[in-house]
């Protein structure tokens, strides 16, 4: 193997490298709101947001609550709102500027998202003018700090069923909030410990004995001198594993009353004596919709995510592009970090990953801003858009997670030094997994939509018919994905020792592996969970639960094709040749690492060979060869400064040390008299012996 | 397959349902040195040595060294030391009682662990009977907190380049101790920041001008008031992503003069004349030698990542026992957290694998023992000590952070809140993934140990055969695995088609399976770097890093597989029946999972067959049900607490949230003019109407 890997050396050598326009690369990724991250990363680049690692809990609640302040001052928070208000009613690029500022601070970020993203956007997306007119200007301004009052702490993923009620009273015109129980507390509420003077707080809406299901509606919580109000009650939820900038807590109600009017009404109103009307004649289409206005939560965390991922892994090549550590092939110079083989197997497919999801996010961030602009926004968007933000908001900060494990464990103990910056990015982003929908739950989610996808486009297929083709594994099923592309043809030629060597390299081979993954596990599963239709409810549940690893796994596989296409749409529409070459290589090693971690699927229903499945790992070896010289440019690509990454590790004090080493070393070994290594003494002893043993003989 | 997953079902309730005996399975494993565990968990169960979550660093530095005298005056430090100084010999019972204080607070151990573990026995094992009764004593009681000055900014995993030097001086009978550039500074190291007042330092030994590698000096550093001694000055490291108990810091030495005495000289003496001496006639044996007498560093991070996975699997276990989510199958009750097979697959194979650590953790610990208590002391043994305790540290480590983290995440909102401790030991452990030796730094140190061995045992086979039995990938080689098994037969019926149905669950096939991966890669690799014996330095080093990744994980297979042996080993020797069997189940989980994670390789290798593979994952799902209802017993077993585990959600705090929800609701359907949903009243409506239609026709 070693002599392939030379001959390909050599005949690379031959073409001239291809070299990345980081400056193309850099403006390329910026994306179409790239005007509102450029002011952002300029703001999370200075000391007033910049975060302090190490402070205590309550030092950084306060001064994250200056932080909203000084966004504020700048401008920096009113791109969502109505123009009339004095905001730009620009979608898009308001996510992409909040989640520019993990840059400066998740926390900052995350506080910035309740107090605009969620609690504001619920008054604008679910209230009516004269809401938006009495309470989105101090919104806006944080006259009113608010919190988003969803999750209970007996309910977080399953929000149909919390238990607060807000019970109307025609005789004072006044709803009743109430909180019946322990678990019904609202939990984990940003703002809610300390800051928040209000609150949307969703309850089971009643009226004249009818629970017309939830609803949100506006609260006052503190007053003037941060003094709850009568009837509510709190805690502070104390500090947590990362975030703790942000002041979460729980409130409790205790027969709240609120005025009538502060329903957000928008999806369903009670009018003065009771009587409650809605556009939406369906309760489970109401709450939906209502949900769904709500998506911007896990759009803008797909993107920080992305950004995390960005900067842990800026900072470890770059320490890794400088740091030495053993010196195997030489007498005098170290290796550097990433010339090692399984250092590069742990940074670069991140790398890829990364990159992947990057465009992901881009894709799914203009669907947002169509949905939210109106130019595309029926209902069918709207559930693509549902779709697409659960799924890759699940595997985005997944692989946040993961990449800034890898950063700190690649850095070793300077990695987990809070100066070093990736400990605390780590920190911050665990909760990522969980809030905004559970990624467990999301996945399940899409899955559901997939098979609602699959069940409408097989409804006239006979269902013993795909049952079997699905147990013979040579049935091949073609899926609208969502939206992203129609793959109008059937996989004929999936036969595995029909794919000549190389071929894996190939655009269309790997479309063709990623999209049959999910097209015969979807139809595997489809098939497994038809019986439930006829089935009791009991029944029908276990037949769902005894599959739903199997599901959450399609799902996988099915939103990794989707980044795949990203990535791959991405690479068509770069014009740098260098750049694009590059790019290509890295969209290859993304999607043969793809392939390669599920290898196992692949293998056991003869989708690939073995022969080919064995030629994978030594493939994307000799891809990470190809890629090591532009891991710094790749990195580059992303356009934050030190600024904005602020590790010490990535200052380029490394490279000097490790040059006053150098030098030292040189001089030592230069300097008559200077200490000679027993070792060295006695291989000299050894060969002086064999020597005179030779002119003995 | 739901079918089929009933039939089982009801086949096992025919047969009694086994009994766990949790006191027989908690002394189980308590193991060998349950004396020393137990008084360590009485101690880490008080107020005086719990955690305090969320404190700032300052105080908790302050705190964890008041808990440092705590343990002195518990008399829970001494047993490693010598009878005459007033302690056991007790080198087992030592590590034991250290490791069982992550329960208190990972800080305390590894604070500890610095003190008596590192700095202590550095004085004990490499100094000899002046130095013990000079210092030992100080060391033993905290008059002398200190620092074990090894790693440098520029030097972690290369400890033999350190370059540091400690250079002799006839005139004044002093080693010079000087730092001579930056990177040279020691860094990272407890008790330096602030609590140290003398440290063992690492240093290259120069003495006539010839440099005999490094030795370890002891060096006061700091006044009886805290201050540096003249030459010495320091920086703190500052806030970490964890262990913030630790007061980590660096060190630089300026032209620092100690006694000639000062050198621990065990291994390596220099007379007043500047005469250097050792026994060991080799520098690079006695660097090891010396190096191998600081095992039991990592010999207690196994066993305390093994603690720290027990503690963050009994709150994740119970929490997912309590929590309810959801009700697809029932109107009125929820689900259960662990009832769902997702949430059994996220955490039951890390109970297994928590399991199979803990096992291994003993058998190592045993071997420890032996040699440090000369019981078994041969060359061998020690190089056999030292290859399990890198492989046992590196997977051990790996599996607490991840089951940390998947313990949080299945824990949701309330895995994040400090309260809940998990996401606490998570941070702590994160730094036990590359302190005393980087992971992917222990598993070369075991893949070399392998091909050590593999090339001894094939010495005497023809090259070339070697070469061509891999290539055709049918050769079956049998090592000696570290003397934990002989294997004497040839696996001549590997060939997939011949495995029977169900037979993966018998421990034969088991153990061929996860054997041969580990020969076949061995005998690959080997293979592939043979031509290195006959390259120049450069080239030879070219190969072995295009094979590291290979390198790394036939490493890891050879650890899954010693831990597979031990965890075999402990259900043979467990005699309570239903115990045995409960375990046995858990076994089969630990080794399918195996064989399930590496499914492609055995696919792509010929070892398993398509068919074959794809029953692996419902097997390993009726496991799950079947070990379903014995997850609390098994975390039970683990023998610790609510005063070790201290999270608010497993308090029971969930259970009783649980039940006043459930009276609360059953309540409001008992009561007449309680709310009515308004799905409930259109799905009544709709019922009514066709009922109506019904009449009509």
């Amino acid at each position: 193997m070693a002599q392939t890997t030379s001959a390909r050396r050599d005949a690379t050598a031959a073409a001239p490298a291809p070299i990345v326009d980081i400056d193309y690369l850099q403006n390329y990724l910026l994306g179409q709101w790239g005007y509102a991250r450029s002011a952002s990363r300029a703001l999370a680049g200075t000391d007033e947001f910049a975060a302090i690692e190490g402070i205590g809990v309550a030092e950084h609640r306060a001064r994250v609550l200056e932080q909203l302040k000084g966004l504020v001052r700048h401008s920096a928070v009113h791109r969502a709102f109505p123009q009339e208000l004095g905001g730009d009613d620009d979608h898009g690029g308001n996510i992409a500027g909040f989640e520019e500022l993990v840059a400066a601070d998740p926390s900052l970020q995350i506080k910035a998202g309740v107090q605009w993203g969620l609690f504001g956007s619920a008054v604008l997306h679910l209230g009516t003018e004269e809401h938006h007119k009495k309470w989105l200007p101090g919104i806006m301004n944080l006259d009113i700090p608010g919190a988003f009052a969803m999750t209970e702490t007996g309910h977080g993923s399953d929000v149909a069923n919390i238990a607060t009620t807000a019970t109307y009273q025609p005789d004072t015109e006044e709803f009743v909030v109430h909180t019946p129980f322990r678990a019904a507390w609202k939990d984990y509420l940003g703002n809610a410990a300390l800051h928040g003077r209000a609150a949307v707080v969703f309850a089971q809406l009643v009226t004249r004995g009818v629970n017309h299901g939830v609803h949100a509606f506006f609260v006052p919580i503190r007053d003037e001198a941060g003094n709850f109000l009568p009837g509510i009650s709190g805690e502070d939820d104390g500090p947590k594993g990362g975030l703790n900038g942000v002041d979460n807590g729980r409130l409790c109600f205790s027969r709240v009353h609120i005025p009538r009017t502060n329903l957000l009404d928008r999806y369903g109103a009670v009018d003065a004596e009771g009587g409650y009307s809605s556009a939406i004649a369906s309760p489970g289409r109401r709450f939906f919709t209502m949900l769904g206005t709500l998506v911007q939560g896990r759009v803008s965390l797909d993107g920080a995510a992305v950004v995390a991922s960005k900067l842990a892994l800026k900072i470890a090549i770059e320490y890794g592009s400088q740091r030495r550590q053993f010196n195997a092939a030489s007498d005098t110079d170290e290796e550097v970090l990433l010339d090692y083989q399984r250092h590069q197997r742990r940074l670069l497919p991140r790398l890829a990953t990364t990159y992947a999801t990057s465009f992901a996010h881009e894709k799914l961030l203009s669907k947002f801003d169509r949905v939210f602009s109106g130019a595309a926004d029926t209902d069918e968007d709207r559930q693509e858009l549902e779709t697409l933000a659960a799924g890759f908001k699940a595997l985005s900060t997944w692989h946040a997670i993961d990449t800034c494990q890898e950063a700190r464990e690649a850095c070793g103990g300077a990695g987990y030094l809070s100066e070093n910056r990736i400990v605390g990015l780590r920190a911050d982003l665990d909760v990522y997994a969980t809030f905004e929908g559970d990624n467990t739950v999301l996945l399940q989610l899409v899955a559901k939509r997939l098979l609602s996808d699959y069940s409408k486009e097989f409804a006239n297929i006979d269902v013993g018919g795909v049952a079997r083709f699905v147990a013979t594994q040579t049935a091949e099923f073609t899926l609208n994905r969502s939206g992203l592309r129609k793959l109008g043809q059937a996989f004929a030629d999936s036969g595995s020792a029909r794919r000549a060597a190389g071929q894996l390299r190939e655009t269309v081979t790997q479309r063709e592996l990623l999209t049959e993954r999910v097209d015969a596990r979807l139809a595997e599963v489809a098939a497994k969970l038809r019986p439930a239709a006829r089935m009791d409810k009991v029944s029908a549940a276990r037949l769902f639960n005894a599959n739903q690893d199997e599901l959450i796994e399609t799902a996988r596989a099915h939103v990794e094709l989707l980044q795949w296409e990203a990535f791959t749409d991405a690479v068509d529409d770069i014009d740098d040749p260098g750049t694009k070459q590059v790019l290509g290589w890295l969209r290859d090693l993304f999607g043969l690492s793809l392939i390669e971690k599920h290898a196992a699927w692949y293998l056991m229903n003869g989708r690939l060979s073995m022969q080919r499945a064995r030629t994978l790992s030594g493939y994307i070896n000799r891809l990470l060869e190809r890629l090591r010289p532009y891991a710094l440019d790749l990195v580059d690509g992303f356009g934050y400064s030190h600024a904005h990454t602020r590790a010490a590790i990535n200052s380029g004090a490394e490279g000097r040390r490790q040059d006053e080493a150098r030098s030292y070393h040189r001089l030592q070994r230069a300097t008559a008299g200077a200490p000679v290594h027993e070792k060295t003494l006695l291989a000299r002893k050894k060969q002086a012996k064999r020597a005179a043993s030779s002119r003995q003989r």
